[in-house]
């Protein structure tokens, strides 16, 4: 049977329509630095979203589902390309100014960009590359920075304000779309392979801005004022902006001032009441704080996600600035939204920490399962652990990813029922904490059962000898595989394998001690830091270690 | 262009899975008068309502989408209901048990109900209608109550607890449901004509409990409880079941103790932070804090809806008892949230009254538009006032009407793009502040123009000669109508009908200003104690009132 409800789409116009309706005077202030900052109301942004769509379509010739590229800092003309284009029917492909070069090369030809939305501060970044981008017509500059690096280019040169002047602010014939249609993509940039794109519909954008809205989650409403320090080209700030336009919450857009000292600054001049960003940046904003204290009291929430906040810099907020970071996760296949680490009611401020640090509870729309070693599903009893998959209407069934746009779904990303693999581990409690403690890549599936490697390692480099220390799987043939322990000793300090195992039996089961042992001068590490577990793995298969094994 | 997001549909069933897995440990709470409350966690009215399914399904033979009738208050008995039936795929009716039995006995046969779930204290009421109820095959009762009216009666009756005892408490094989499915039925109880349906669907349910959790709107959260005063049998208890299970909120029920003095002990015992109902019910409340203050210090939100809540009432909660009241704006073909009125940031208490005495704000997903006399479409600038006229993904398109079940949209119900014609008249501000200020059937359309009866009267009112006022329109040759007063004078008053003329003329728009008036001894009134302007409109055009014509 079914109901007699009206069958409205979900979709971005609906949310361009109303913040410019309803909340038509929220406001964006985008930071200039030194300057006045840049105020636009929302009723603004939504017309000049309509000037954009009217030059996208009428100057440009932009149709049906084309893609336009955005590389562009957080400020108010980027926000009016997040509403233009996929109201228009078009495809919202931001790009990530931190890829390497042969990967953003990569994407745009991938995507088949015809257009590209560039700041004037980052054309030293794109021109360049322009040769190498056959699809992209047309380059639309805005905000300041010296053009001249765009002198001689091949696509059409426009100026954002000049290329909208004029144009209608309303009437434009907005296409009905399928709420399944594409409005945005985003390139995962994977540590391995080629970038693999993730084309999100107009139905999980919609939803997810809703449940980014919701109490439970990050609770925007018009009293509110966000900060998005995340970038706009990292998994759509984190649904923030489209969910900010939904809720009339006005929003205060830091473009390219991403530095501890401005964003103290703005904080404490703009006053918002909700951030989000990942913990590199709270940690610098702590140091800077710290030396140079400001008033952050207008925050009620700072959200951090992307890698786990460090409990330390959690409480350093907390106890010398009173200001809450609330943990979260998420993933660019998962919108990004997938849980957030809010108390349950009725602790203490020390009785909350064990669960604010966590990973926290996931939302009605994000069903979650733990898959164990043999693909099993595991009980929420928080300590079996498994790989954390994940399902949703705001979750990625596959990428966007052949030669030909078709939707590809390797087997370690998807599980053969549609669920998202989503390559973390850890273990869900009964009431629901999630807890990640570790990469599925880097844990060692040893006879049927999963050794953190994370686990050992933080245990080694709390022994005095131990400057840094990296464990790895390897093969082996009873067990499939072990734990290989690499070390990197403090100056003076010669190799102790033995008091090293000693020290980790009296912290881990005996199962989990590493036989195979090795001293490195340094650990390997890519390019943002991390340890690489891949150039170990092979130095260890290529004989290049001096191992020795334990009985 | 197709998106790569997971196609999952938007269910009961994923909140009921929800619920019992992530908030396991929160419970619902169900008064019982002087006993003590009756507790139950969510993992345990998950089970019962796993029980419930197997019981409908296996003992029953419940199949397809046939329709369950619930004809209860608010408990945990009736939750589980509410989340069972629809995951099963069958369609959940709830019965209004205020509605005149004549029109209870129609909608039973017009949904075909196959079954109905009573509570114990309601035989009285349903027993007598069984004979009248062909469709009825089995009568399961649940809750205190004698039993004895049910002897002898035609369905098979079944004792709730028997019925649901020792059946699985998990592996109920659900189906896959389509979202647009239908997942609740309720009847508008319309003053005029047979009560039309109202189907829900899972798609509605689901994205309406998300609204109702947004923080703009009511803001649930596991941190909650929330005592849904206003009764299941009303518009789902506006939500909050679904939305409660949703969230992880508890939830504190009334059951059949919904007088003030049980209501104030089981706020001052149980510290509910949420409550939501009708103003007769706060009203009563304040009287009964007034008398005998409790502690009401735990609610940080009570939300008023379904009529407006007087301006005095709300002071009356604010300023002698510290309770919130927040005034929201729906009906059952809007599931039924449509506006909540939450004044703008930064105002101070005196100047957010005038906000707060508004309907509100829409939210993203109800879209509004308002229609003047001619059908014309109006500009949101607070004066301007039009029908009010909705669209959305919980806004009903038709009603479950036809003898068949077929959809049926009358044309004064909904226009011919489709939007419900709510039947409200009022103005939107540019800020998107709504006010609704009469019915459309009562609005006088004079010369294209509309005159507001409910001004006239609330002005004729405050004159010292007049006891009661009720204006109508009557047809006029010249102006299509014109208002009509009738007046009922205090005692020992005469009327001077220019005298009345002239002190409105004080106060509207001349051409406002009544030609026809009529003294009469009482307003006929509805069953509810509204203005019964039908009866009214047939006692003048049979030329039974007296009335003078000013010239």
């Amino acid at each position: 049977m079914q109901s007699t409800m009206q069958d409205v789409p979900l979709t971005v116009t609906r949310i361009l329509a109303h913040g410019a309706l309803v909340h038509g005077g929220a406001t964006v202030t985008t930071w200039t630095g030194d300057g006045e900052p840049l105020r636009r109301s929302f009723r603004e942004v939504a017309e000049r979203s309509v000037q954009l769509a009217h030059a996208l379509r009428d100057e440009l010739g932009v149709t049906g589902d084309q893609r336009i590229a955005t590389l562009m800092w957080n400020n108010s003309d980027h926000l009016e390309a997040y509403l233009a284009i996929p109201s228009m029917g078009a495809v919202l492909h931001t790009l990530n100014l931190r890829l390497p070069v042969e990967q953003l090369v990569f994407i745009v030809n991938h995507a088949a960009d015809r257009v590209v939305l560039v700041n004037g501060s980052l054309l030293p970044l794109l021109a360049p590359l322009l040769p190498h981008l056959p699809t992209v017509e047309h380059v639309i500059v805005s905000g300041p920075g010296d053009r001249s690096a765009l002198e001689g280019c091949r696509p059409r040169v426009h100026e954002y304000e000049e290329l909208i002047a004029g144009r209608p602010v309303s009437g434009f014939d907005w296409p009905q779309l399928d709420e399944r249609q594409a409005a945005a993509l985003c390139y995962t940039s994977g540590t391995t392979g080629e970038p693999k794109g993730v084309l999100y519909s107009h139905r999980s954008v919609y939803l997810h801005a809703m449940e980014v809205n919701a109490a439970s989650a990050f609770g925007l409403t018009p009293a509110d004022t966000c900060l998005p320090v995340v970038p706009m080209f990292h998994v759509n700030a984190w649904g923030l902006p489209h969910a900010a336009f939904m809720a009339g919450t006005s929003l205060l857009m830091p473009d390219r001032f991403l530095q501890p000292a401005p964003l103290a600054d703005m904080i404490a001049t703009e006053r918002p009441t909700v951030s989000a960003g990942v913990p590199t940046i709270w940690a610098g904003l702590l140091a800077e704080l710290d030396a140079r204290p400001r008033d952050l009291s207008s925050l009620r929430t700072v959200i951090s996600g992307g890698s786990a906040a460090p409990p330390a810099m959690m409480r350093g907020f907390h106890e010398r600035h009173g200001v809450r970071i609330v943990q979260a996760w998420g993933m660019t296949e998962t919108s990004p939204l997938g849980s957030v680490a809010y108390p349950p009611a009725g602790l203490s401020e020390e009785e909350e920490w064990p669960y604010r640090v966590t990973q926290g509870r996931l939302p009605s729309s994000v069903e979650a399962r733990l898959a164990g070693p043999g693909g099993e599903i595991l009980p929420w009893d928080g300590t079996s652990a498994g790989e954390l998959e994940v399902r949703g209407p705001w979750i990625a069934g596959a990428y966007y990813g052949g030669a030909a746009g078709e939707p590809v779904r390797p087997e370690d990303k998807f599980s053969p029922d549609g669920w998202l693999r989503t390559g973390d581990v850890g273990t869900i409690t009964a009431d629901g904490f999630l807890t990640l403690t570790d990469r599925a890549k880097d844990v060692i599936k040893s006879g049927g059962e999963w050794i953190s490697s994370v686990e050992l390692e933080n245990h080694l480099m709390a022994h005095p000898d131990v400057a840094e220390a990296a464990v790895v799987a390897v093969p082996d043939e009873k067990w499939g595989e072990r734990p290989l322990a690499t070390v990197v000793l403090k100056d003076g300090k010669d190799a102790d394998y033995a008091a090293l195992r000693a020290f980790l039996g009296e912290r881990v089961a005996r199962w989990q001690l590493p036989e195979r042992w090795a001293v490195v001068v340094t650990v390997p590490k890519t390019s943002v830091g991390k340890f690489d577990k891949k150039v170990l793995r092979k130095q260890y298969a290529d004989g290049e270690l001096e191992v020795t094994v334990l009985a």
